[in-house]
């Protein structure tokens, strides 16, 4: 098995026991073996010898909402009301999309994504073979499901539903394990409750878990409560969704209650800034969820409502907007955002073994290039990563012990060949 | 005089009437002469020619608020208290600050101001003559001011008053008319009435506007009201601060009549998003300020409180935020930001020939990568440089007619020795 090491690396690790650590760290095969201050064994006894002067390593960023092939439709209308932009721009372009679309809307958005140092992400989209070959080829990690609305005649819920079941039963646990998967009912305003109770049974019968997008909009909370009689955190708790491990995603309109409810089931929730904050759909309760016990994680949700992919910026989000909205400059500290785009993202989709370096885990991270103007002066790094540091400073990727990224090149995928076909598909779709 | 000319070039001007142009830009000297579809004169006619192929060119950012030399306080102390953050952190820090930390915290700063795309800033601050030299060096341009807090001994009020006019006359149209000067009596809780008084004498005496801290935040509204019977807008009409041309910066805590008043004379308000969520201060009230028909520019403010200097980020902030808090995902659309970071930013600091890409105007501009993922498709650029840009996008950089970054490197300013120095300056700082 290939052994590496690093040295004269400075790793931020997530372990809160050491979060900086100017030294080494080895990682044998996938694994993370040894990080500390000097070599374990002289440096003859390696494969490779990796020389991290001027970067700084820390953990992979996990995305864990979004729709990957919406890069296609990347300031495809902006700037308008929620209803004129969904029904006027993105409906009817997305009911064009073929496979073809979905493959290179979601290489382009893995080129953005692991160039920016996402190392994992959360896709809920159509077409998901496409997506997964994508993941396969990359290198990257993803937990993937095909997200269902529901809104159609029996006949094509249940194809619907048996392609979901399909895709999650044939891709969890491929490229090495690299792709797990997961059931989705795309929201309790797009799915009836009768078919969301299908999903539930089905993720039992698989063993998966469940995602799903709840309470983004307040119109949805109050259009759920005048329909079912409930808001939809009850609403989905009494359809026995949160029977299973959960991830919602957004979650802006909670009351105090629904926190409760979602932090007695253990219910993850993927937080979108950027994406709440452009389509205006509110600010959601980030330091109360936090205090709550729920492990909060960081999605960019689709390129068409944030407009980009860098997961740097949601965690800066994350730290300041709860800062400015409660008006108080300790809510969500650096260190809490870090952690929600790494540890607490790996553990809201289930996978424990990455998200921090430490000994044991999968050699999932990155190293960013600190020999620049905004990484001085050598203060607190972990500061630098949320307040200052952007995807571009990201160097060098390593997924499951391979580089994927080296010297900002993407070593997986052919980048010109992907932005070439990525034109095409935009071109046909716009010209048909 | 040089005549150069950029062909194949895609042009985001900031003129309504053409936002978008495929073709050519000519600059003759420091001024643009032409920009259009077409070479208006055969190739060989001018000294230079310049292929912009796959190259956003767009006028120079423009930072109307800030404190470049606290780059040597970035990272140290975040997430604290307000007060704790200033008196245990800020203060006893800036004390210590001697002309060379000034020098070369503002030298650091200008790095990562023009190598990410800004072309102008606003500084008030102390040491300005320092300021000064390293923007004469850099080749940016500037509206520099010396901020002084009136809080002390009558004969120190006088030396600073003295000095800040010394400065203001010395300077204003040095370097080719790059670096022009203001009056900055530093706050109204920092300065009393009669000092802010002789500030406004002076800046009529030397024909200059002012600049001012304002309604940062509540507590500080509150105890304005509470001690001079008037908020802040009130107090400085009063004091007849507005009978020059006047920003203030941050303006987060406004009423409806105080927002009449600033739009009556003409005050602009250097926003500061970034910043303002950092220290909690809280939200401007941006919308309603474009409504009145204010002048409304972005400022970084200090990196301390940011905790970086891309005013991509700030353009992103303004346009975000307000729809988020507002509910109205029409609110401040990626037109508005980019003027904002642009041509607002600079009619607010009376630079009335800077701003935007026309001919007559000088030659202050930048160009990003555009190929590379996060700006497909080839939709609305005006949104991918709001939503999608950063400032590691900007590969070149003219000012004044004379390039200083090109490819990324910064030609003007030694950036190996500014990072040394920097950082003897951070370590000397910490230790003494």
């Amino acid at each position: 098995m290939k052994k590496t090491i690093i040295i004269n690396g400075l790793f931020v690790t997530g372990d809160a026991a050491a979060p900086v650590i100017e030294g080494c760290m080895v990682m044998e095969g996938n694994q993370l073996t040894y990080i500390g201050k000097d070599a374990p064994q002289p440096l003859e006894t390696y494969d490779e010898v990796i020389r991290g002067d001027r970067k700084l390593y820390m953990p992979g960023l996990v995305n864990t909402h979004g729709h990957a092939a919406m890069t296609l439709l990347r300031g495809y209308g902006d700037d308008l009301a929620l209803q004129v932009w969904l029904e006027e721009k993105m409906w009817p372009m997305e009911g064009k999309f073929t496979a073809q679309d979905v493959r290179y809307g979601t290489l382009l958005a893995i080129l953005e994504m692991i160039k920016g140092g996402t190392t994992t992400f959360v896709d809920m989209y159509d077409h998901m073979n496409e997506v997964a070959q994508a993941v396969s080829d990359s290198g990257m990690r993803a937990r993937l499901t095909r997200g269902v609305i529901g809104l159609c005649p029996a006949d094509v819920q249940e194809a619907k539903l048996r392609e979901a079941i399909a895709f999650a039963k044939d891709w969890n646990g491929a490229a090495n394990g690299r792709i797990t998967t997961m059931m989705a009912p795309h929201a309790p305003y797009t799915c009836p409750p009768d078919y969301i109770e299908r999903f539930v049974q089905a993720a039992h019968d698989l063993d998966l878990p469940i995602h799903t997008h709840m309470s983004e909009t307040l119109k949805e909370v109050e259009a759920n409560a005048e329909q079912y009689g409930a808001r939809p955190v009850e609403h989905l708790e009494k359809l026995g969704v949160f029977t299973r491990p959960t991830l919602v995603a957004h979650g802006v309109h909670l009351t105090d209650e629904e926190i409760a409810v979602l932090a007695k089931y253990n219910v993850g929730v993927s937080h979108n800034p950027g994406s709440n904050l452009k389509l205006a759909s509110g600010v959601a309760r980030v330091p109360e969820l936090l205090k709550a016990g729920i492990n909060v994680s960081l999605g960019t949700d689709g390129a068409a409502s944030n407009n980009n992919l860098d997961m740097f910026e949601e965690m800066r989000l994350a730290a300041l907007i709860h800062k400015g909205v409660t008006g108080d400059p300790t809510a969500v500290p650096a260190a809490a955002a870090l952690s929600m785009g790494t540890s607490m993202g790996a553990r809201s989709i289930w996978l424990d073994d990455i998200g921090t370096l430490q000994p044991g885990m999968k050699a999932d991270f990155i190293a960013l290039d600190i020999d620049q103007p905004h990484f001085l002066p050598r203060t607190d790094y972990v500061s630098h990563i949320v307040y200052s540091a952007s995807a571009h400073d990201v160097v060098d990727v390593c997924v499951d012990g391979s580089w994927i990224v080296s010297g900002r090149e993407c070593l997986t995928l052919d980048e010109e060949k992907i932005k070439r076909e990525f034109e095409s598909c935009f071109a046909r779709l716009t010209n048909s």
